[in-house]
């Protein structure tokens, strides 16, 4: 099977001008088929307090009332996705942003009112994603740039960006041989927390349950690495956990960040 | 040739809830190939103002500055397209939305600083369109529904919405037989103009000269005229311009807005 990249950029990317420009170049040089998740950052809450939109917390948990689906349908939807379109455009990558909406390329469930009322937040299962659509585009060397939104009932829907990858690898698995590459601010998941230089290099999950028993994770870590080890067990060839910045070293066979197999 | 339907409307359908809800369930109901491209709206304006945003006009035209291009970058790139596709997909017609910049659809010319400086407006033609993609968009049943921006130089630009949908339905005229569809606030072109029911049903170039004579026609229908020949100059095979309401029976044989052919 042919090769595919799913990566995924938070706001410390994006809210970094130099490095979001670093990044999108690494990214658009890739000659791989690709496809690029990006999540908020911080100009969501700016426009927010300038509009003098509340953002409400339950566990601390923001919750998405009608006006913040709005700011998110706006900012993610709109400015960034489409930034970071003309910005790829520019660099010759034949991006084309969407939101789950977009082609039905993500049909959510809108989250059960439970203990509480997350608002317009949509659950996604790899069954969610119309992969006939996205397996078309990427044959056409279209790159899909996903905004972390989905749709549900006729209406847009808050996602998060790193189920959204995920959920988009584990879909696209069975056309292609699938890396999920997870950029975050370190180097990737490392030995020593205050030591940036103690990246564990690979994992699986035998290696990963030693590492538990011997506490060596933090709390930080844990969700990211179910999150892969999840992916792999529904087919994900390999998980990487790196820095933005080392985005064409964790492209080749040889990484430098985490890779992750089953 | 198989038929395609390009059809645009403006703020006075956007603005209206109910007229919107209409059109949208009658536009999901065309089973032919079509094309939906948006315009503006009085949100922008509205967030604009809450914002803080100056609006500034040079000759009655309205400058696109720096935090304008951001601001309808957000508005129509993102909260207006987003919600048209998200309604539209619940009423089961597979909507994407796009600007300019995706799948490099529409990619403009930055308009040249002459006596005045437009700022981020995106000048197009024929030529500035992608119709393979968007060809092979319509052939997987994918409804494109455009905002009314372009992109050149790593950066989106405005651009008028009926300039757009005239360029798309020129382009296309290759592949499909083109009904390019205005929506407006009346029935359609009025032989009286404060008479809604003196619509004129059909109008040639010939029959165009005679009422031009006459001088039975007001300034403000003149531009749309004089674009609609200019596309069928172009191969659109027919140009309708009519009320949102009425799309029905606008996109039939037999129709009841003003019909314009060469």
């Amino acid at each position: 099977m042919n090769k595919l990249y799913v990566i995924k950029i938070g706001g410390n990317v994006l809210d970094d001008t130099h490095a979001l420009s670093d990044f999108l170049k690494k990214f658009a040089s890739i000659q791989t088929p690709k496809i690029l998740i990006h999540g908020g950052g911080k100009i969501a809450t700016k426009l927010g307090d300038q509009l003098g939109l509340v953002s409400n917390y339950v566990n601390g948990r923001r919750i998405t009332d009608e006006p913040t689906r709005d700011l998110v349908t706006m900012v993610y939807g709109g400015l960034i996705n489409k930034q970071l379109v003309a910005a790829l455009q520019g660099l010759g990558c034949n991006a084309l942003g969407v939101t789950g909406a977009d082609g039905n390329l993500l049909k959510a469930v809108r989250r059960p009112v439970k203990e509480v009322d997350y608002g317009f937040v949509g659950d996604i299962t790899p069954d969610s994603v119309n992969s006939t659509l996205l397996y078309f585009l990427l044959k056409q060397n279209v790159t899909p740039v996903f905004a972390p939104l989905t749709y549900a009932d006729s209406t847009i829907l808050n996602t998060n960006a790193d189920t959204i990858a995920s959920v988009l690898a584990i879909s696209l698995s069975k056309h292609f041989d699938v890396r999920l590459i997870f950029c975050f601010e370190k180097k990737g998941v490392l030995r020593a927390v205050n030591d940036p230089v103690s990246v564990i290099r690979t994992l699986n999950s035998h290696t990963y349950q030693e590492l538990l028993a011997a506490g060596a994770l933090t709390d930080g870590i844990l969700p990211k690495l179910e999150n892969a080890f999840s992916a792999l067990q529904a087919g994900v060839r390999e998980v990487l956990i790196g820095d933005a910045l080392d985005l064409i070293q964790n492209t080749r066979e040889e990484t430098i960040g985490t890779l992750i197999t089953k």
